[in-house]
């Protein structure tokens, strides 16, 4: 079977550095672009629009949808509709072979797949450490950029719970939740790729 | 400074093989029964009785110990004393050097030691197993181990809390955070030395 491994992560605690990173040691696609590529070929939405709404928290009202299509707002239906071909990009590329997918609730979505799921975490300061590092120009104060951290995971947890049942960061959902604060990401790249190797070699 | 990695862990988890196997890859000195040994020497009790109290859940009156000391069982008392006690022990421990320790709030404890600080769990069925391989002469049934594993684990979680702020088990307390759920503990050993390492060595 692929190998799948999806990674979770909290804004600015280094998860998509992991991906990559761990996708160059591990010789495994890193699907990231692609992904809104393929979406935006499926629904004819434009890229840029696509990546606006990935993620983000969707109004309450879209959670009853099978209910009653007609009610919602156009916004609502356009949202569905892309989580909806989401979920179908993700399933194609697990069927295509070995794969790191970072975030969209990939965990859920491919859990058929029995993927290797992965959280990473921080505390503020590092996350607001490492926003800083990675875009030097931005001027925010600390707590503007702690506002705008929280608020983005708001939207990830949120747009995590309308497609998943359990909680997102709940660690039961991971097999390995990696705290990155005060460490420096390069440094426990390798360890982790040989934990994955080990564990699929283990779950086998 | 010395590298103190304390582990906490669900019961049936494995987070005590993985503390003595970590032990021997890393060169580290575990301690368990030398814990007790000493606050059997410091306290005058015997090491069977101080084994049955530790972990151990504690009446809450014993919480407010510090505005009436007089108000408290016999039991209590005892149990407050080892308390002091094992802490004692676990600072004296740090002062000497590298050290693996497994449960005992240690992480909490000797928090101004810097330690790194592993949590060990998984899914009940995992642990299940796991109890059942390490002792195939009990003649529990699934529904009595269960119930076994929750009472220790809920006893673990309140002697933790009376002990630190904060919750056992919350992910944001621990640097990394290892599901061995169909996982085999041999297996995953020598990335996590290599993780404990590295994390020791980006931290420094």
């Amino acid at each position: 079977m692929a190998r799948i491994i999806t990674i979770s992560r909290e804004f600015g605690s280094g998860g998509r550095e992991i991906g990559k990173r761990l996708a160059d040691v591990l010789g495994i696609p890193y699907y990231d672009q692609e992904i809104i590529e393929e979406i935006s070929k499926r629904t004819g939405y434009a890229e840029e629009y696509i990546k606006k709404i990935s993620e983000k928290g969707i109004t309450p009202y879209a959670i009853h949808l099978a209910t009653s299509f007609s009610r919602y707002t156009s916004l609502e239906n356009t949202q569905m509709e892309i989580i909806v071909a989401e979920q179908k990009v993700l399933k194609a590329i697990a069927k295509k072979g070995d794969a790191i997918i970072v975030g969209r609730v990939a965990n859920e979505v491919l859990k058929n797949y029995n993927p290797m799921n992965i959280f990473v975490y921080a505390d503020m300061k590092s996350k607001i450490k490492r926003c800083r590092e990675k875009k030097p120009e931005e001027q925010y104060t600390d707590k503007q950029l702690e506002k705008k951290i929280k608020k983005i995971d708001k939207d990830r947890k949120e747009y995590y719970e309308l497609i998943s049942n359990n909680k997102w960061g709940d660690k039961t959902s991971y097999d390995l939740c990696i705290n990155t604060s005060n460490v420096q990401i390069k440094s426990i790249i390798y360890p982790i790729a040989r934990y994955i190797d080990n564990w699929f070699d283990s779950n086998e």
